[in-house]
């Protein structure tokens, strides 16, 4: 409850991509900041954080690049991906573009490398340090301490600071202690695919081409279990398959031999397989890693401690905006330091009342297109769906964005506003498709009339049924 | 993976409502069945559980008394309710029954009672033994054993057998086994209401006369809270204020002081606290309580350990389904068992696969009826809704369930299909009511034909959206 002032002690757990960037925030703000990362520093050791190579990166997250002034430097990192490349069991291919308007498409970056920089920017900051190698073991939100182990010598030591912000991943050490401690009423949950993920990768060619089409994000979708491969600037994909544990004929508990695994991509994946004589050893040398959705309420212990980033909220990947909403996390806490109360508590209130709806929404959203990328992307009124929509944010690109749209390029709609206008949509269209109410051979600018007058006649039946 | 024999040993933790149950029927069946309960015996101590005295028994548990033959013996403890008494602020009163149907109703009956007979009953089959004051601390379901603390002597011992079902409530020593032991992929949640509960009385009159209209179930909601009531078979009632801890003019942070507890009664709950004189001494005696929803999945450990009742889903007590469900658990756990299959691990995958879309559901409908019990009843557009329902139910008996009787007297219906056909009919009511195309003064056959077409349609479009 002291009174909130720029010489205040602020200490990060966390140097992750949430952590560093609200590092650079902050300290561009003149708090004092100190980061904890239990990891070595990044850009002295190669290490493999056990998390993806590379990520997709879009509007949401290049707005916070936009605020703390790197968005130059971070688009040199960037591949564009315009579109999904749908690959067939034949090896057919088709390109689904991600919207219909041009300067619309989304990025793939390498974690670590925007990592660095943002590591690299906000050292430059004196009022900030950041130690490496330094593990929290737990926090005391009561008395704002954190207790660390410094791998450097082995020691344990106990950090003090005016407020802990937790920025400590999915298991974070921080929720950890919220959830232990029973001293408040904390809701949790941690929900489990029955998919886990394992990352393979597909190497450049010759003087750093690429094999395959670069700039796009490549699905083989095959209903209970999927492929993608995501560009890297050094010419190879980081290719990823999501399949179930112990279900259906191949599954990541059955695959235990090399011939095995081959029979799996020959049959599934055959154009992808063409690609990757490295398959068999990557397949046994890289982990099989559960998918997890963690949501948790209250986020913060009065005016002491705060969870930000995948501590709050971890999501599966599948709608590209992991990072994203970690970094839009940032954003939305600087707006709230902007409005310039005299409390932390009252800062930390606001803060998760006017974000929690939306990280709880981009969590049910990114389940939904699991789903969406593994089969519906491959089904006849999903395509149409698709094919309307295109044709719809090309010619009128100001009176309509698809709900992937909401959510991917447009950074000044909240998520849960996107999902339910997003979602609402889907079910015009698909209805009226199904019913014969909309014909996509029809004037474009009557069918954008039928959807946008249907979408609000759905929007407006579940708010009277009391649903939304 | 034992083959499944009637000579096997079954361990069950947990004597409450849903493990004496459990325990009766799995006697019944031969098995050799020991249960051990960390309470003293109900039977010969005068406990307080910490737990609701009263609770609304219906059809759904009805239908596991007539299982294990007991259902007169249960109807004695029975008092029928058959309809909320509406309390306003001014004390008016109205009687808004529950079905159109008079022979469905709903009953208050003591949980000690019940549980009690349930004992009694259990007891009678030689191959069922019940030991008390013995503690579970932990289970190890590789092993299938559980670590006991044996109050009677101040000693630990662990107990071992073939099959281990935990059905210790709410906070189950064996589902935070599954938890901590980090074993295998456990999805876990707990989600706690803003709201907490009290329990307070209206003692008996004159000769165990009623002081209120006995048949009913009382509720005095206020919007952001509410007080109840349910009728016991002495002449009391057990009421129960559900309030915020910290939110609101009056919340139970705040209600520190008699005159402040008197104050707030008088203002909102004034025709009640006329019949309270005791409300002040049982206000700051009894505890105020959390109300909270656990779901988790998988409930079962291989063919070793299974987790029942409130251990596997507590819910909130709004829709008065707590027990019924956890009954309804052991109905749905039999029919496996009658299915013949040779081993338990089968037998604890069809029956967590068949019965836990329908505890999600009613866990979720409980969280609904919070809110149409504390405002939506007293809302215009609710009552009317509520009206046309009555009737249609009254004369068309065959053709007509509201989601409260779907849920409550349709014990054949799964709770899932009734949260989905009651939602869709809700909602098919609510909006036509609002836009004009349904008018209750309108004969009473067009009024149903016009709902279930409508219901039907909202449930189509779900489905072609694939929202449901």
């Amino acid at each position: 409850m002291t009174n909130m002032t720029k010489q205040q002690n602020i200490l990060i757990i966390g140097a992750g991509l949430c952590g560093s960037l609200l590092a650079l925030r902050l300290g561009q703000r003149g708090f004092n900041v100190t980061v904890m990362e239990m990891r070595p520093d990044l850009r002295k050791v190669d290490i493999s954080a056990g998390r993806s190579i590379n990520l997709a990166f879009s509007d949401r997250g290049n707005k916070a690049m936009k605020l703390v002034g790197i968005e130059d430097k971070v688009k040199d990192l960037c591949i564009p991906m315009n579109g999904r490349m749908l690959h067939d069991i034949e090896g057919n291919t088709v390109l689904a573009p991600y919207s219909g308007r041009e300067h619309e498409f989304i990025n793939s970056i390498s974690r670590g490398e925007l990592n660095a920089l943002l590591l690299d920017e906000a050292e430059k900051h004196k009022n900030v340090s950041i130690y490496f190698n330094r593990k929290c073991k737990s926090v005391d939100f009561e008395k704002t301490t954190a207790l660390f182990k410094d791998y450097t010598n082995n020691t344990e030591f106990v950090e003090d600071a005016d407020v802990i912000i937790a920025t400590d991943g999915a298991g974070s050490a921080m929720r950890k202690s919220y959830y232990l401690g029973k001293k408040f009423l904390f809701s949790f949950s941690q929900d489990w695919l029955t998919h886990g993920y394992k990352e393979l990768s597909i190497l450049p060619g010759e003087n750093g081409s690429y094999k395959t089409y670069k700039n796009a994000l490549h699905i083989w979708g095959r209903e209970s279990f999927m492929l993608i491969a995501l560009p890297n600037l050094d010419g190879s994909f980081t290719v990823t398959l999501f399949l179930s544990y112990d279900e259906g004929e191949y599954n990541f508990n059955n695959l235990t031999s090399k011939e095995r695994v081959l029979e799996f991509f020959g049959k599934y994946f055959k154009d992808a397989l063409e690609l990757m004589p490295n398959l068999v050893d990557d397949f046994f040398e890289n982990p099989t890693s559960p998918l997890g959705t963690v949501k948790c309420s209250p986020w913060h212990y009065k005016g002491n401690t705060l969870l930000m980033g995948d501590a709050a909220h971890a999501i599966v990947p599948f709608y590209g905006q992991g990072m994203n909403a970690s970094f839009e996390d940032v954003v939305q806490f600087d707006k709230v330091l902007d409005e310039g109360h005299d409390d932390w508590e009252t800062i930390f209130k606001i803060y998760e009342k006017s974000r929690k709806k939306d990280t709880d929404a981009i969590a049910d959203l990114a389940i939904d297109n699991f789903h969406e990328m593994k089969g519906h992307v491959n089904h006849a009124n999903f395509r149409e769906k698709r094919t309307l929509e295109m044709a719809l944010e090309k010619h009128f690109p100001n009176d309509y964005s698809s709900k992937y749209s909401l959510v991917t390029f447009n950074e000044n709609v909240g998520y849960r506003e996107a999902m339910l206008r997003g979602r609402a949509q889907d079910k015009a269209i698909l209805n009226m498709l199904a019913d014969g109410k909309l014909n996509i051979q029809d004037d474009l600018k009557l069918n954008l009339e039928k959807v946008k007058t249907e979408t609000e006649n759905i929007l407006e039946d579940d708010r009277i049924a009391g649903l939304k």
